[in-house]
C-alpha cells in the first residue's frame, strides 16, 4: 500500500533523502535540543509535497481533523505520545473538554472528534465534548458512520472557568482541567473562551486560532528552521522550503491589491525558474495563491502566469474573497508551488503527517482522482488512504536504500517535525506578552537563558537549552 | 494468539480487573504524579503471575534481556519511549555504549543485545557494544541466529571516562555520552565502571546491579506501592502483592539458617492459608525460596512444607548455594508462591512485560511444557511466545468486558508499572548519598520539596509533585 513515485527515483530527492538519513544522528540530537527550548504544540498535522526534486511542508494545521483516517495499528503510539504531552503540559489533569468545530452534518469530521477523544481517554483522562454551537441548549447525540455516537454538550461559563452540566445523576458540574481545541477559531475567539483561569490549560493556546494565525508568519518561522536545518545537514534550504511572499491589502471584489499579487507571482516565478535551471528541472513553475488565514482548502488557486491574477472572473473572485465562516480575505500568501510526484492507483496523492507533541504518530495520503500534480488536493472529491504509512515515520533503517519505504517515511517525519518546530517558533512570536505559555522557557534577545530544569540529570538539559538558544 | 486462562473466568481476578479498569482515570493520574516524583528506571521487565484469584509481579529485572522476543510490530512504541527516556536522562547525548553480559555462546542473549541496540539507534544515537570480557583484546564479531552480526569491543578507561578504540579509519576514540548497562553486575561492579565522570551518564546507575540490589528491598518498596495503589482502587493489597520475608544469614552447605527458612516457610504457609480461607480458595499454598540477589532463574525452589527446607539433599543444597557468577548465597527471600493459571497450548505460561522509562512497550509469554503451575518457569526448556501481546498493554477499552484481551493486558501493564515504580523507590533508597541521580527531585523526610520545574505550565507539575511527595 505504499504509493510509488511516478518519477524515476534518481533526481535530487534521492540525494536529499540520503543526506537526511546520513545525518540522522545530528538531526535527532538537534531536534531534541530544539524541543527543550521550543515546546511543540499539543498536536499538529502537516501537508507535505514531494516533487521528486524537492520535499517540503506546504501547510501546518494546529487543529488537525483527520484522526479517524490514521492507521488504527498505530493507536498505541498516539496514546503514548498523548501521555507524554499530558505529562508535560498538564500533568495534574484528570479531565479534558474537547471543543470541536460547529459541524453537525460532517459526520467524518465528527468521527475524527471521536477518534481524538478515544486517544485522550486511553491516557486515563475523562473526556467530554463541549460545543460552541450558539443555539445548543441541551446535549445533542449524533450517530457516526462507524455505528458509534458522539454527544455534543453546551458549554457554560462559571466565573473564569468553562463547565458542562452534570452528566447523568452525578449532580456536580463537569469542570475540566484542560481544554483541547479542535476548532480553528477562524471567526475569532468567542468571549466565552477569553480570559479563562490559566489553571484550566487551553491546548493549543487561543492565539493558535486562525483569527490571529498567519501562514506568512508560519513560513517566516519555517524559513529560520529550514535555514538552520539545511546548515546542519549541508543542503540547499530551497530543497525543503517553498519560496513565499505576502500581499497584505488585497480586496478581490474591488480588485485592490491585484497588482501586488501579479508582481509577487511574476517575481516568484522568476525565482523558481532560476532554481529550476540550477537543478536542471525542465517543468513549468507554478505558484499557489492562498488566503493567509485560510483553511479547509478554501481560498486557494494555482497560477502559472501573473496575468492570471489580473484576469480573474467574477466566480474566481468570489471563490478567493471569502474563506471558512464567510470571512473576507485581505491578506494573501503567494507560495512557490511544489508539484506532487506521488500517485496512488494513478490518482495524484500527497502525504499528511500527524503529530502529538513532537512525535510522529501516523499519517495518510490525501488522494484526488480529478486533480493535477500542481493543484490543491484539499478539495471536494478527495479521499484518504490511511494504510499507506505502514511504517511509523519516526525512525529510519539506515542500512536500507534511501528509497525503502521506511526511509522515505523517516524523511517525511523529519520534514513534518521541522514544520511543527516552525509552529512552535510562530506561537512564541505571536503569544500575547502577558499570556505566553512558553515565556518561562524562552529567553529574550541578548539575555542569558535561565535554567529552570531540575539539577543533576537536568544539568545536561540546561546545557542543551543554552546552546539551542544561542544565535 | 492470546492464551486462555484455564480457570473459569469468574473468580476474584475478574473482579480485580473490573476494579482496575473502573479506576483507570485515578490510576493514570496517580501514576503520572508518581513518575514526576520518582523517575522510572531507564528500562525494566517484570515477571507477572496470574493466579485467577490474584495477579502480582514476582520479579523485576532492571537489565532486561529479552528484547529479541518482543513483537516487532511494537518497535515504533519502543523507539518512541526510548526517545522520551533519552530526552529526560541525557538529552544532549549523541552516543551510547551498551555493556552486555559476558556471554559469547548464548546467541539468543546476543540477539537481545542487537535488538536493544537497534531500538537505541533508531532514536538517532550512535551505539557500540563494549564488553567486560576480561581477556578481550580486540573486537569480536559474532554471528547471530537472524543472520546479522554483533561486534563486542574491548573497553578502555581514559581518566574517568570509558572509551572504545576508533572504529575503522575515523582516527578518534569513541567517547560515549552515556553507558547503558545490560549486565546485571552479579559479581559486583568492576573498578573499570567505578567513579566515572558523572557527565558520562550510567543507565541504570551502578547500584542497580545485583551485587548491591536485594529482592527483599525491592518487595519492601513494592509493599508501599501496593498499599497506596490498593487504597486508591479500594482493594485488598494482598490481591496484587505476594507476602515475603527474608532470612539474612543462610549457608546451604553448613546448613546455617535452615531453621530460619523452615520457620519463615511455616509462618508464610499459615498466612497464605488464612487468605485462601478468606477468599474461598481450596488449593494448597506454596512458597518460593530464592536467593535474594539471584537472577537467571538460578537458586530458586518451590516448597509446600517447612520440612522440605530441612530435608534438602546434597544436590539441592548445591543448587541453592550458588547463583550466577558462582556467587555464594547467604540472603534468601521467602516469597508467597503465586500459581499461574495461564497456559498456552496446554503448557504453563506466565507473562513478562517490558518497559522503557514508564511506558509499556511489549511483552511475551514465558512458556514451559514440563513445569507445573506452581513452579519457576525461568528454567532450561522454557520458550517464548512473542506474539501473544497483540495489544500494547498501555490502555484499556473500558467499554469491553474486563476479560477482553485488551483489558487483561491493561491490567498487566498497570501491575508492571507498579513494579517499575517500586524499582524507582528502591533505587532511591539504595543510592549512595553522594551519587543519587534523583537527589534533586526527592525531598528529605519532613522537608518541603523544592520546585525546580519551569513555571507556568510547570506549576501544575510542581503541585503534583508536592502532593505525590506528601506522606
Amino acid at each position: 500500500m505504499v504509493p510509488h513515485l511516478t518519477t524515476a527515483l534518481s533526481g535530487p530527492l534521492l540525494e536529499l533523502e540520503r543526506q537526511v538519513i546520513d545525518a540522522q544522528g545530528d538531526i535527532e540530537h538537534w531536534l531534541r535540543r530544539q524541543w527543550l527550548a521550543h515546546p511543540a504544540p499539543f498536536y499538529s498535522s502537516v501537508d507535505l509535497r514531494n516533487a521528486g526534486f524537492k520535499l517540503a511542508p506546504v501547510d501546518t494545521n494546529l487543529f488537525p481533523g483527520g484522526f479517524n483516517n490514521l492507521n488504527p495499528d498505530f493507536l498505541p503510539l498516539a496514546v503514548q505520545a498523548a501521555h507524554v504531552a499530558v505529562e508535560k503540559m498538564c500533568a495534574d489533569a484528570r479531565s479534558f473538554l474537547i471543543i470541536p468545530e460547529n459541524h453537525t452534518r460532517n459526520l467524518y469530521y465528527l468521527q475524527n472528534v471521536a477518534a481524538l477523544a478515544d486517544i485522550i481517554r486511553k491516557t486515563g483522562l475523562t473526556v467530554r465534548i463541549g460545543s460552541l454551537i450558539p443555539d445548543l441548549a441541551e446535549p445533542l447525540t449524533l450517530n457516526l458512520p462507524d455505528g458509534s455516537t458522539l454527544t455534543l454538550e453546551p458549554i457554560r461559563r462559571e466565573g473564569n472557568r468553562l463547565k458542562l452540566d452534570p452528566g447523568s445523576a452525578s449532580g456536580t458540574s463537569f469542570d475540566p482541567c484542560s481544554i483541547l481545541l479542535n476548532n480553528d477559531l477562524s471567526a475569532g475567539a468567542p468571549d466565552l473562551l477569553k480570559d479563562l483561569d490559566p489553571a484550566q490549560t487551553m491546548l493549543p493556546p487561543l492565539h493558535a486560532g486562525w483569527a490571529t494565525r498567519s501562514k506568512a508568519k508560519h513560513f517566516g518561522a519555517y524559513d529560520r528552521v529550514a535555514h538552520d536545518f539545511a546548515g546542519l545537514v549541508g543542503i540547499d534550504p530551497w530543497l525543503i522550503n517553498p519560496i513565499h511572499a505576502l500581499c497584505g491589502e488585497v480586496d478581490f471584489q474591488t480588485r485592490d491589491g491585484e497588482e501586488c499579487l501579479a508582481d509577487q507571482v511574476a517575481a516568484m516565478l522568476a525565482k523558481i525558474r532560476v532554481k529550476y535551471g540550477e537543478y536542471g528541472i525542465t517543468r513549468d513553475p507554478f505558484v499557489i495563491v492562498k488566503a493567509d488565514a485560510g483553511t479547509y482548502g478554501m481560498g486557494i488557486m494555482s497560477v502559472k502566469s501573473p496575468d492570471e491574477m489580473r484576469d480573474l472572473n467574477r466566480k474566481q473572485r468570489n471563490k478567493m474573497a471569502v474563506v471558512k465562516e464567510g470571512l473576507s480575505v485581505h491578506r494573501v500568501l503567494v507560495q512557490e508551488g511544489v508539484p506532487t510526484y506521488e500517485s496512488l492507483n494513478e490518482a495524484v496523492a500527497e502525504p499528511v503527517v500527524y503529530m502529538i507533541d513532537h512525535f510522529v504518530i501516523g499519517g495518510f495520503y490525501r488522494v484526488h482522482t480529478s486533480r493535477g500534480d500542481d493543484e490543491n488536493l484539499n478539495a471536494p472529491g478527495m479521499h484518504f488512504v490511511p494504510l499507506a504509512f505502514d511504517q511509523s515515520g519516526s525512525f529510519c533503517d539506515c542500512g536500507s536504500r534511501p528509497d525503502a519505504p521506511m526511509n522515505r517515511f523517516y524523511t517525511y517525519g523529519v520534514l513534518s517535525r521541522l514544520a511543527a518546530l516552525a509552529a512552535a517558533y510562530e506561537l512564541e512570536q505571536t503569544a500575547p506578552k502577558s499570556n505566553d505559555p512558553h515565556a518561562h522557557i524562552r529567553s529574550l534577545p541578548g539575555e542569558t537563558p535561565t535554567l529552570r530544569y531540575p539539577e543533576g540529570a537536568g544539568a545536561s538539559l540546561g546545557a542543551a537549552r543554552r546552546e539551542a538558544e544561542a544565535p
